[in-house]
């Protein structure tokens, strides 16, 4: 049953009209369509608002505890994707951790380059602070871009007089725009998502004349010494796969509490399928529990 | 309390009188009195035996179910440690899962190098299957060099008609025996308990004229596509690190389920020191999740 799901979404994928290289006026409706044609939940509300100037939606599900809150970052390689493409997979994940999600309508690239991403997270973080919300009950969540914006984030909260949140989960996180890991060719045939020309393509877009390898872009290259500890998962179908594994190595060299979960034969982000993937459920509980266990300490 | 239980462990390993590279008539003495001069819990039974002409120990305590086995690889760099040095950590890990651990003596080098440690584990995992305890109720649990054993032995029995066990619990695996990863040098002076020099000359021991990358004897080099579930665990504060991180990549990109845990700012196999340091019960808690995970599915 489960292998033939992920075939089931394999072919989904494959033969899908999202191509994340592609012309970006296109593809942010395609993205948008494909996204928002998994219809939401009833019981799931979804608010439009405002976090240090930054819009933001915040995603609401049954019995959530009004003491916390998850700060969600959507994936979309820094040039698609939005804040409301992002409200399904955002409740999906507020319902299993029990808290509110925001997530976070930072702004994209070719429009607004780097650092542009990371400063509009820092301030809807340093907001959410201020709105009196405490770091020990605040935990990030990203995928893809939005998971190399969370890593990044939590670098540049080094430089400020903020504290880091409780935890961050990354799904699939896109942190070396050089894209020079290894799975980039031993994965691409595998991939039914990515390829590497579609992510230099967006990185280019996202960096202009910027080094690749800067730390706040690319992650897997910064001292992520003093983080909150992370959950990074990936799918082994993805030429990510190396971003996820370099971003846990890394934090585990810098003495950061991490835990690295590769799910096998799954593609990018394949939490966001948790209708039709049991992997996916599992993982999003998960994620769910770090967050938690994070919380009550 | 918990750094000061760190710092307290640090120190007493920095000036313990253990030298893994040391003579080994001496350093297995000294190893033995060492472990056992923690005291087992009452509770805690102790059978010698044998599993497929394999000298084993069964450790019981109150409350295990009877259908389920842990077999159980002591470390000790493939020349020190016994069945009899690792009834404390067997029976942890034992009453956690809650089930009996077998914990087994495998030849040690210089008298016997490689691959006689690989063989015993076959036989007695063979030995297992053949007194009627399915697979889907046996999870191997290996530190050190038991960690790496249990690693190859998972790879050795793709090469038999045996199947994988439901999953394998590995702790600061010694994964590579080039002893080549970047860790040997980056973590050497944050490492109270092993050094490079000590393990080359324990891989000398062990392998002989064999090359030391081969693939049983240093499981990052070999292909562990159809691996059962594997869950690493490893500190910061160790050489062998980079070979938890590497063992958990390639078992990623050969589509192992995989999830590593890197606890900061602890030892080569902590989880034997959870009288005296929270991060080690918490980890065998972890552990004991995983493979309870493992077998009701």
């Amino acid at each position: 049953m489960t292998q033939q799901q992920r075939q089931a979404l394999d072919e989904l994928l494959r033969h899908g009209p999202l191509d994340i290289g592609g012309d970006v006026t296109e593809q942010r409706a395609i993205f948008h369509d494909m996204i928002t044609s998994i219809p939401l939940p009833e019981d799931v509300s979804a608010k439009p608002g405002e976090l240090g100037g930054v819009p933001v939606i915040t995603v609401q599900t049954p019995d959530d505890d009004p003491s916390a809150v998850v700060l969600y970052f959507h994936g979309g390689a820094y040039a698609l994707g939005s804040a409301a493409d992002s409200v399904g997979l955002a409740a999906d994940v507020s319902r299993r951790v029990g808290a509110r999600a925001i997530t976070v309508d930072y702004r994209l690239a070719p429009e607004h380059p780097y650092p542009a991403a990371v400063h509009d997270a820092v301030a809807a973080y340093r907001a959410l602070l201020a709105d009196g919300v405490p770091s020990s009950r605040i935990a990030f969540v990203g995928e893809s871009a939005g998971g190399g914006l969370v890593a990044a984030t939590l670098v540049a909260l080094k430089d400020t007089s903020l504290p880091q949140p409780s935890s961050a989960a990354i799904f699939s996180p896109w942190a070396d725009l050089t894209v020079s890991g290894t799975s980039a060719t031993t994965k691409a045939d595998l991939d039914p998502a990515l390829t590497p020309e579609a992510l230099r393509r967006r990185a280019l877009d996202y960096l202009g004349h910027t080094d690749p390898a800067t730390p706040l872009a690319s992650p897997v290259f910064a001292d992520l010494t003093g983080l909150a500890p992370l959950l990074i998962q990936v799918g082994s179908h993805e030429i990510l796969l190396d971003d996820a594994v370099r971003l846990a190595a890394s934090a585990g060299h810098h003495d950061v509490p991490v835990e690295l979960q590769v799910w096998p034969d799954v593609p990018h982000v394949f939490q966001g399928f948790a209708a039709v993937l049991e992997d996916a459920d599992r993982a999003l509980l998960a994620a769910a529990a770090f967050i938690k266990r994070n919380w009550a300490r």
